[in-house]
């Protein structure tokens, strides 16, 4: 529903996920303790002179992941994952996680294992181990809570403030795939290569820890509500226009045989919107930055291009040099 | 549904909240950063060699809060305390925290708010902060799970195994309160100053770290479960027997006033098997008791007191010198 009269006792949808989150900044107090606090990938706190980074991701059945096309296993590794992402999107290294997770009574103990299982390779994986939590009876669905708390190396970390105008925009691996995997899983003879990338990202904690070594990379985010939408928040965070450059971004093929094969876009339809991602997206130095990128290929196989230029001509997000409505995830809001 | 032969697939309701926590305890991997793991009230995790606790609670609406009869702040403090209280039955100076959120998209952005307020006032009266969050559309009804991160000063903590054959049973407070304060929610002409103990709870922190600090607390434990129940795990992770004197369980005027308007047992309907008083309950060296009871008594109001004994000549709780089965809350547990 658009309407320019607001309501009086606005919902949660009305106000939308980034409404509700900067009314909730307005409520929490400030603190020393505080370094980076609600509103960035995750939060930065001092403690003792170290600087811990703790994220938490809530992931919902129905919403976030669907038990009919994940294993219990996936919808855990897919859970965990979110939250890994999150502290590599700052450059941090993951060191513990605590897990809530709720389910309806009649849920088979195995299945609640099985998504216990997911959630420890995936924080295995990432040098993280569970080291506690809690759960509880809910009787609609299951409903999966990630806290990751971990460290800035060095006591340097990357937000999604912090971008100079002149920046190239860079970005890891190749988008759209999660949403190709997604849209493959709901879809007859969905293709299985493709559905992997949608239930078993993996965060690109090495890569990050390294571009934030560099020093040559001013501000960083993962993708996971979608290109144009996480571009958006880099422009903003920053105060800067971005103009993102659609003819430099990789196609990966099989998301262009895929397109094809259902009449779709491969740009429009999954690589510009879709989320999930997990990709890391980072304005970097003009200056000097063919070197990283030579290094960074020297030492991953993770692919990286650049895909556009942040400008102080300007604030935005504008596509090919056109201004154009960000398209990506946000909780709550209804199709306006 | 009780039965001898166990089902081939037992859903979570079969095997009960501890024995799934036992299952994903199996599950997960051990670590040189965990000190104790999933099993005790919270974590304690080491990181360049200081202890960081970290507990975490998730409350959900219809189960652990009901909005027709708390005000959103309400539910807000005590989902709160709950993760509060877990650092301090270990001795742990709470630090900050993260939030997950889930609610209807329908649900009024002031309910939201308020809910914060009420974890914002309940932090800050521990001298924790929220850093971060996160917030779902959940369709049914309103969750918040709350993550506490904490340190236990000076690497000392106490967890729930470690009483000694001998030692005594102590507890602050009084107990049932909150049981009673929820019984009155839902009665019609009920008081609301027994209300408020169950809405309002103030997890024992400075008492718990000063408890620790006397060299004379061997186990500890928060009564969330109910007073028998919390023994029990006492009893149960230190390999011993406890005996609990219910003569020497002071009964608040207001509980046994409420109790008897009521045609209630205030001992045996609130104070034995009622949780979420957050007191405290521990094992103390029987040498010296006196001093550590002097010096808490000159320290603190709160009120303390030797509610029983542990031994090594039998295992298990009896009360009164009688066995007796565990009454207090379990999750997923269908009444047997």
């Amino acid at each position: 529903m658009a309407t320019d009269t607001p309501r009086p006792h606005p919902s949660i949808s009305d106000v939308g996920e980034f409404g509700l989150i900067r009314r909730l900044k307005r409520i929490l107090p400030s603190s020393p303790l505080v370094v980076e606090g609600v509103g960035d990938d995750c939060a930065v706190v001092r403690l003792h002179g170290r600087l811990l980074l703790a994220s938490v991701d809530v992931s919902i059945e129905g919403v976030h992941y669907d038990l009919g096309v994940l294993a219990p296993q996936q919808a855990g590794w897919k859970a965990a994952a979110a939250s890994l992402s999150d502290i590599a999107a700052m450059g941090g290294t993951p060191q513990f996680a605590l897990v809530s997770l709720a389910a309806p009574p009649e849920t088979p103990a195995a299945v609640i294992e099985q998504m216990y299982q997911g959630m420890v390779s995936a924080m295995s994986a990432n040098g993280a181990v569970i080291v506690g939590g809690d759960t509880a009876t809910l009787s609609e669905r299951t409903l999966i809570d990630v806290v990751v708390v971990g460290e800035a190396p060095g006591g340097r970390y990357l937000s999604r403030r912090g971008a100079q105008p002149g920046d190239l925009l860079a970005v890891t691996g190749r988008l759209g795939l999660s949403a190709a995997g997604y849209h493959s899983l709901s879809t007859e003879g969905g293709s299985e290569a493709l559905q992997i990338y949608h239930w078993r990202p993996h965060p690109r904690v090495l890569e990050a820890q390294w571009l934030v070594a560099t020093d040559r990379v001013h501000a960083m985010i993962d993708i996971s509500d979608g290109l144009l939408q996480d571009a958006g928040h880099l422009a903003t965070s920053s105060r800067l226009g971005l103009d993102v450059h659609t003819g430099a971004i990789t196609i990966a093929p099989e998301l262009a045989a895929y397109a094809e094969r259902h009449g779709m876009d491969p740009l429009a339809d999954f690589a510009l919107g879709g989320g999930e991602d997990f990709e890391l997206l980072f304005a970097l130095d003009h200056e000097g930055h063919e070197e990283v990128f030579d290094d960074f290929r020297h030492q991953f196989r993770t692919e990286i291009a650049i895909i556009g230029r942040f400008t102080d001509e300007w604030t935005g997000v504008r596509v090919d040099g056109e201004e154009r409505a960000l398209t990506g995830y946000q909780h709550f809001r209804r199709p306006g």
